[in-house]
């Protein structure tokens, strides 16, 4: 009998990730090959207290929305499984709720941790001797996957960062003669500086907008940055600040961090923007203004990358056309073929090469002086923005649909996690 | 001979006050009664420098492209022009401009401040002996003008902001059951609350997002606030909170007033949502994301609302049809014939009117609770973010027109402001 599919969504979740999820599911209901695609209810932990959704239950209509959809239809979490050692419990209760519900298929869409997640249910199936294919399908919108030469929910946060930066600069010029002169965005990248750079290709011409950008990738001089602000105000009339929230000094200390933790004990990041306002309103006087996008610029479908959707949906479908081909513990992964005009393709990596690797902006995309980006990133930028693929529109807003997301019946005691 | 026209952005710009610019700039062209049309560069500083642009230089598609780009093209100002009696050689230095080039007609385009000086400039030329036919344009993304049913600029916000919302609500939703629970967006508004209330829009169903919407007009009492947040997080699973920057406590001070003030000693607002999130973080625990929209909510040409610029242009055009036909000291203004289908026309208010009024949002548009908006609201509301109108792409970013923006010769000695 045909064995079904268990596809979880993990981590931060983007502009894209439901087109990837709209991509297993479709792909899998047109393959007989394959039983039901049953999704974690909040990802893992769907899985852990054998919490699915039984997603044959959505209509075809509702599934293609996915397509359109920010944000994860079924629930995501942050819940990092740790080394088999530590948690076997939980490993070996992932395989009994596979068991439980004939469960062959285990699709984990995710960043770094997840991959690492979907890499030891692999190992363990072959100790537990329950054969689970288990594919990985690459998301994060900081970019950092390794092998793949970009990751879905990037393109589209890029785009909004390039949107975002080209629409504010205007602003600023605007108001620079008699009030605003600098304004500094915030955007997310905690340990590398992708998004941050995407702000950059909203300048075609020289003094246009980002002046400059902070990526975590370069240690922070705060006497070098005032200096460079005051430089570009003069010559140009006022400045525009792209800064990633990961932006940090030489000793490795954020720039956001004010010495606030929160009530975890973490350090709680998120004020890169006031900040460094705060350092040039002291310094330099002058009128600031600063935004920080947050959680809107992962959501943000309404300016998603068309190329971004295309690459997450294809994801998705290669992670089940891989399992029909007998693949296992493999992502899927974008293959860069040529720049202009922009063409890929779709390779595979081993879960155990993708798991726990960061990928940082290579110092070659950050110009000298560390405030810039080089041509080479602009070339390899570019194309991940390219086309519009709106969602449809009532009474002015987006039409994203909500699931029914009915759960299947229990067959096991509860599991506590 | 015909007499021309002098047009000038003033205060913070929108997403579409260009598309006035553009309704002014070709209907004047169309008609042979006006010269040309001369443009302030920087506003009203652009007239006392005498620094005029000479739109004619701009090629039609130029022009045309205006009412897809945001910000202010010809450069604003924030530079209220004191009484006559205080300032009097200001305001014969206009008339002296005026006079030097032949401009018959003020365009002043602009909020509260603005069209008082429209009014001002009027009552001189009477005095001064020079006939100035003023009209005034309204802008302002606050809709906080008087008189006319709404104001252009603050449809786009809103749309903005109701997208914004129920953006990031999918996100927060995704992520409630293992990490975030809060997520506060702070909008503009600092005496009016028509565009955090725009966040209400975002609702359909009762536990929707917006589950919290913050007013200027609604004395904030933490304790109730974070009551009501744990209210919600406990029934719903997560909070959104839509903060305006200029919610305060009863006895006016702003919530997000931590003292500081700038360098010319005004309070520094922008700090709403981390405010909120401190306090929200160390009362319940919970974990927190914010995000400061500013200068974003109000350049977002990309997601304008299609009615927006329809009546930005329209108040535009009517300006040069109000001064052919001979009105004088007048400002058009947006009147609501119909709420479904929406239906609106073109009237007009005297600029004494008009002038240094401002509109806060009625307490019948906001719940009993203080903490949403009403069905009346929702009514008034929904229309002004119907539509998309969005710019051309290339390369995946808005081309937006940057104009020649040269300046007419100068006649009269430096004047200095």
């Amino acid at each position: 009998m045909a064995k079904n599919i268990f596809y979880a969504q993990s981590g931060g979740v983007t502009a894209v990730i439901n087109a990837s999820a709209c991509g297993v599911i479709e792909t899998a209901r047109a393959n007989r090959r394959f039983g039901k695609v049953y999704a974690g209810k909040n990802g893992i932990i769907g899985a852990l207290r054998e919490e699915l959704i039984d997603t044959s239950k959505e209509s075809r209509s509702d599934i293609a929305a996915l397509r359109h959809t920010p944000s994860g239809a079924f629930g995501s979490c942050r819940y990092k499984l740790k080394s088999i050692e530590e948690s076997r419990a939980q490993y070996e209760r992932l395989i009994d709720v596979f068991k439980a519900h004939e469960i062959g298929y285990f699709f984990y869409n995710g960043g770094g941790d997840s991959q690492d997640t979907a890499y030891k249910v692999s190992q363990l199936s072959k100790i537990m001797d329950y054969p689970i294919t288990c594919i990985g399908i690459p998301k994060t919108v900081d970019n950092d996957l390794p092998l793949t030469d970009c990751c879905p929910g990037f393109g589209s946060v890029a785009k909004y960062v390039a949107v975002s930066t080209r629409e504010a600069g205007l602003d600023v010029a605007s108001m620079a003669e008699s009030s605003t002169r600098v304004f500094v965005l915030e955007v997310m990248g905690r340990h590398a500086g992708w998004i941050a750079a995407a702000g950059g290709l909203a300048k075609e011409k020289r003094d246009d907008p980002p002046h400059i950008i902070l990526f975590p990738e370069i240690a922070f001089n705060k006497a070098q940055f005032l200096k460079k602000v005051k430089e570009v105000v003069t010559k140009v009339g006022f400045c525009v600040i792209v800064a990633s929230e990961g932006a940090q000094y030489a000793d490795g200390r954020f720039v956001a961090d004010a010495g606030q933790k929160d009530a975890f004990g973490h350090t709680q990041l998120g004020g890169v923007a006031p900040t460094l306002v705060d350092m040039i309103k002291s310094r330099h006087g002058y009128k600031c203004h600063w935004s920080v996008a947050d959680y809107l610029q992962r959501a943000a479908r309404h300016i998603a990358s068309a190329t971004d959707v295309e690459q997450a949906y294809a994801m998705g479908k290669a992670a089940v056309d891989f399992a029909a081909d007998g693949m296992n513990a493999v992502m899927p992964i974008i293959v860069r073929k040529k720049n202009k005009p922009y063409r890929w393709s779709i390779g595979n990596a081993p879960l155990s090469k993708v798991a726990n690797m960061e990928r940082k902006m290579p110092r070659s995309y950050i110009t000298r002086d560390g405030f810039g980006i080089t041509g080479k990133a602009r070339e390899y930028l570019s194309p991940l923005i390219i086309g519009e693929e709106p969602p449809p529109y009532r009474n002015g807003l987006p039409q994203y649909v909500r699931l029914r997301n009915e759960l299947i019946k229990k067959k096991l005691q509860p599991f506590s996690i």
